[in-house]
Order: structure tokens, then sequence, then C-alpha cells
């Protein structure tokens, strides 16, 4: 059973993901999932402007939520402690709480070469507006810049280990791991 | 003056940058790029499959020249030596001796959705060639992935600033700094 079942934007994206999982993304019209859901196509284009919106409205609220956290951190964190902080953050409130979505939602991403774009150009909009948050912060724009890179490597590995292990550790553990694992990559006279 | 001017291959890669550059690159047809090079419409599609192509020829050798060299190295080298080593060598061989082409390339590159998603694609196979490498070379999956991203972000935001800077200093100059600054931003305990 799906965790999400209550409201009519709820019920919209259960129907979608179930009908892009069954019949294919490309292949999916919104009133079939209208008809899925038992809603009008009136309520559907109230929450989501296409089919596409569906799959991101989740992952486009990710930015803001990072930019407040970074622009919310106290100032003598360095970039590290507040990638650190932020990753956690969202890993434990936004990410745990819904795997099964997720989970779901990779399979249909993965699935469509327009998906897969618009997926990656969402990354680099978040890496773009971390990379803003440090300069806000006083980080000079070069160590901005990677430090941003790096918090969105980590946090995209991260989940896709999360994913395929099923979620068997929480992704929390798993983006520590990351963050260790990048620092030992790096640990060496330069 | 450019620095390539003798093959019907480079002659039409210069006719079409100067009418992207002069024109937009939506707006320029392959009759105009033959033309403004003094060539068939044979001739072009004997090197390019459409205008698109033209640029990312030169990019898209990147990959197998990476791929290449991660196989060639001794088998000692630890995975941050042959990034260092990879992207200094492609940073020398394969940036410096067009910064004109990169330039204009930069320019065109950025005005059009279509060819910014083709680039960050590109980026992407290039970022999973590097990964393979790795792996081949017995570095566990994670770390392989994980010194993939930081090789490709390097490179990326060390080209930029190089492009940035109009080439004031060496390429490979700038990748050692960046390097050394991701070295600073995650040398912390995790």
């Amino acid at each position: 059973m799906s965790r999400w079942q209550a409201n009519p934007k709820q019920r919209l994206e259960q129907a979608a993901l179930d009908l892009f999982i069954e019949q294919g993304f490309a292949e999916t019209t919104v009133p079939e999932i209208t008809a899925r859901a038992g809603l009008t196509k009136r309520t559907f284009f109230r929450h989501f402007t296409d089919k596409r919106e569906v799959l991101f409205t989740h992952e486009e609220q990710l930015t803001p939520i990072v930019a407040s956290l970074m622009a919310g951190a106290p100032a003598s964190f360095s970039p590290l402690r507040l990638i650190k902080l932020a990753l956690e953050t969202v890993a434990v409130t936004r990410f745990e709480v819904q795997f099964e979505y997720l989970h779901r939602r990779r399979v249909i991403v993965q699935s469509d070469e327009g998906l897969r774009e618009r997926e990656t150009r969402r990354q680099s909009i978040l890496s773009e507006a971390i990379s803003r948050g440090f300069v806000d912060r006083g980080v000079d724009e070069l160590s901005a810049i990677l430090a941003a890179q790096i918090a969105v490597s980590v946090l995209n590995v991260s989940v896709d280990r999360w994913l395929d292990e099923e979620g068997k550790r929480p992704l929390s553990d798993i983006i520590r791991g990351s963050l260790v694992t990048l620092q030992s990559v790096l640990a060496e006279p330069a």
C-alpha cells in the first residue's frame, strides 16, 4: 500500500505513477490519469501543468529548501559542515519519508530520454542555487562552485545506492559514507 | 587569424562557427555553411551528420582519449594521481591548443537550450567512462563514481575559468588550483 492516498493531488500522482509504470510514460495521457484517479481533467490542471510535472513537483521543492537551510545556518559553519547539514536534513525530511515514490519515480525517469534530461537540468539548477548560497555566505566563487557540485554528486550517488539497496540502510548513513569516501579519494598531497 | 584553416573539415567548422556567432545557431542552415566555406553539401555530410555535430566532434573524442589514458597508466597510480594525469594531459593536448575555437564554441552552446542539454549529456557520458575506467583498475564502485564526478566537475569549472580569463593562465595551472581548492573544501573530519 502507498503511504500517500488522501488528497486529490496525491491520488493523481499515485494514478500517474501506476500508469507510467504499467504502460510507459509516453503512452500515458492525462485523461487516462484522471480516469484512474476518479477525478476530472480540471482538477489535474489545477495541480500540474502537464503529465511530466507530476514527476518533478517534489523534486523542484528541493532547491528553495536547500537555499533556505543554507541561509539559516550559523555563519561559523564551514562549507563541508553545511553540506553535511543540508544533505542529512533533506535525506531525513524529503527522501526517507517517500522511498516507494522515489523508487518508482526513478524507473520512470530512467525509461525516457526527455525525463532524464529534465532530471539533469533540475540537478544543475540545484547546484547553481547551492553555489549562490555559498557565495552569499562569503565563500570564494571557486570553492562555492566546487562545493556545490560535490554536494549534488554525493546526493545523487547516495540516493541511487539507497534505491538500489531497497532502502536497507538509511539514506543519511549512505550520504555520510559517500562523503568519507570522497575525502579519502582526495586525501593526498595535490 | 584562426589557427585551423587547412582542410575541408576545418573550413566547414570555421564557416559554421562564424555563422552561428553572426546570426545564431538556430538560424543557420547547412547550405549557408557550405556556401561560406566554398564547399558542397556532400562534403559537409561526409564529415558531419548535421550542423549540431560541428560543435561536438572534438568534444566527443575526449571520452576515448581519457579511457585509453586510464587504461595505460601504471597500476600503482591512485585515483587522484590518475585524475591529475588525465586532466593535465587533455588540458595540454586537447584544450590549450584550441583556445579560440573553445571560446567561440562556448558562446554558441550557451545560447541554445538544445546545445546545452547535449553538452550536459556529453559530460555525463565522459563521467560514466571515467567511472568504468576506475572500476576496471580495481577501484571500488562508490569511489569510482565519485572520483569520476570530481574529475568532470574540476575539468568543467577549470575550463570555464580559463575561458573567462581569456586564456591568461594555462588551463593546466587552473586545474591544479581547482584540485587544491577541492581538497581544502573537504579537508576536515567528516
